[in-house]
């Protein structure tokens, strides 16, 4: 078993190889300077992790993990041209690189390299892996598309919410073990053992994501600091944030939450003092713990050898302790 | 064989008992709206009479008939934010009846939604229409960027203009009349002469479709008269008459595509009078009858009865021919 950043680190190594050389460069470049812009390659990773469970060769499950880059990828040029983002693994997005048209048709075309990707396997892998990436790609933009929703809605629950960070982040994570572990000729059951596993660990990871926004260190993260309350997103701090607070704090918060006469800073100062005086963090371990839990449940139940899966379950530790 | 009325009216009630009915509808509503606006069915109904030509049972192509026709129609939601065009087919464009970014994700979803339908076919066929379309949808996208290139480029010739619409238009006509052959069971020699007919029916169906921009009649075409004109679009009337015309007239025609003080009517209007005096329509004519010579010679290649050849052979005359 290879540990989690030699495969980084092999990944890392495929992309700079496998830098897109075809024409018009006009369309490619952006593709090129957001594939290689950096970021944590956990998506790939994590697919030749779960090939690895059944195999030793990971060369071979390399053009997959670069189909599921490629299409994370995609899927956050196009999310920062709608959530009018301009800072991505701090470097300029694509739409303000280049242009908002420019980031919608670069953005298009890496959706359409990435089903290449696959074209190295053989009819039947081929067939079940493109089948599980085509159903989870249709999941992320509903996800996406309940986010956007969320801006306007009053009344988003907690349950609405766990249900789009699945949809947006974390079946994409399940689709990477489970295709990994496809390509590794894995049995049906468990490929979805691993899918279910990397689906809740994408859960717990998006809520720390979540956390980070607000509480990270923000030249780390290499977002805007806090976006996500400038951006007025109903995530489970905000929500069970206002489940917690006595009613005058909760008309606060639901006041920086539907204002513009606020400043950005001073918002971000006032909400983040509001989360805190909510004591919201425990409740949040405490959920990511649940998700935790979950997976581990199935990881335990694939049946390959303990030892190999040791792997797995540290990085996945890691993944929801990281503080950037 | 069906005549290509009747496989378009298959195709029609295909569509209307399929409409999408995931949710949320936010996403889903923009392309059950794009995808029954109508339009000519031209792309479905050539994936219908390739499959024709080896088999009866046309119902069998029809999911790959969709898909095209989905992907065709992504590609137009997301030509049309980046022309900022108001109208399709007499009707707003979806940008315009939702919103932008309504249009760019509900777009993706097309894209994806189109690989799904392949999913009904074995691996083995499955593998070469996907790989097909996939290869061709990356080439639309390099066809698309290569005419967002144009407008600002001032030395586009002839020979790339003929590589940019065979890109942005008529590898799509091929990959739809390929799959059609393949889902048949069709040798690798006739699917690849049924591309190459498509391919180049697909070149003259679009200096015809030039053409009717500018001297069609409007309503019946259903887009905003001569947009191409009043975009600069570098079109081969546009690029031929500059060869044709004396120096005087070249210059005028240079500047009324280079200027904003004229209004869109009235520049349309010169344009149209430069392009009359050029005489630019018989080129315009002999080279779509080259183009059709071309495909003839492809169609007559594919190893079926002369006769089933018939209804192809036809269909693509009306297509050059057509006056909306």
């Amino acid at each position: 078993m290879y540990q989690m950043p030699e495969l980084i680190s092999k990944f890392s190594k495929f992309l700079t190889d496998h830098k897109i050389k075809r024409v018009p460069s006009t369309l490619y470049d952006p593709v090129n300077y957001i594939m290689n812009l950096g970021g944590k390659r956990i998506r790939p990773a994590l697919v030749l992790a779960s090939y690895n469970l059944y195999r030793e060769d990971v060369n071979e499950a390399m053009e997959a993990a670069y189909a599921i880059e490629m299409f994370h990828n995609f899927s956050l040029v196009h999310d920062d041209i709608m959530d009018e983002a301009s800072l991505r693994r701090g470097k300029p997005t694509v739409h303000i690189k280049y242009d908002n048209n420019s980031a919608i048709l670069s953005g298009d075309v890496m959706m359409i390299l990435a089903y290449q990707y696959f074209e190295k396997y053989d009819e039947s892998v081929f067939k079940s892996c493109v089948q599980c990436f085509t159903d989870t790609n249709l999941l992320v933009c509903e996800g996406q598309r309940m986010d956007m929703d969320f801006e306007t809605m009053t009344n988003v629950t907690i349950d609405q919410y766990i249900k789009m960070i699945e949809l947006k982040t974390s079946v994409l994570i399940g689709a990477a073990m489970k295709i990994g572990a496809l390509i590794g000729s894995a049995s049906v059951a468990d490929a979805d053992h691993l899918y279910q596993f990397g689906k809740n660990i994408g859960i717990a990871f998006q809520i720390q994501d979540d956390i980070l926004d607000v509480f990270g260190q923000s030249e780390k993260v290499g977002k805007v600091k806090a976006g996500d309350i400038i951006q007025n997103k109903k995530t489970y701090l905000y929500l069970k944030s206002l489940e917690l607070l006595g009613e005058s704090d909760k008309q606060k918060l639901l006041k920086l939450y539907s204002t513009s006469e606020v400043s950005d800073t001073e918002k971000v100062e006032l909400v983040t003092k509001l989360f805190k005086s909510a004591h919201v963090m425990p409740y949040a371990e405490e959920l990511k713990s649940a998700y935790m839990n979950l997976a581990y449940s199935h990881i335990d139940a694939v049946k390959v050898d303990e030892a190999n899966k040791s792997v797995l379950k540290e990085f996945a530790k890691y993944l929801i302790e990281r503080n950037s």
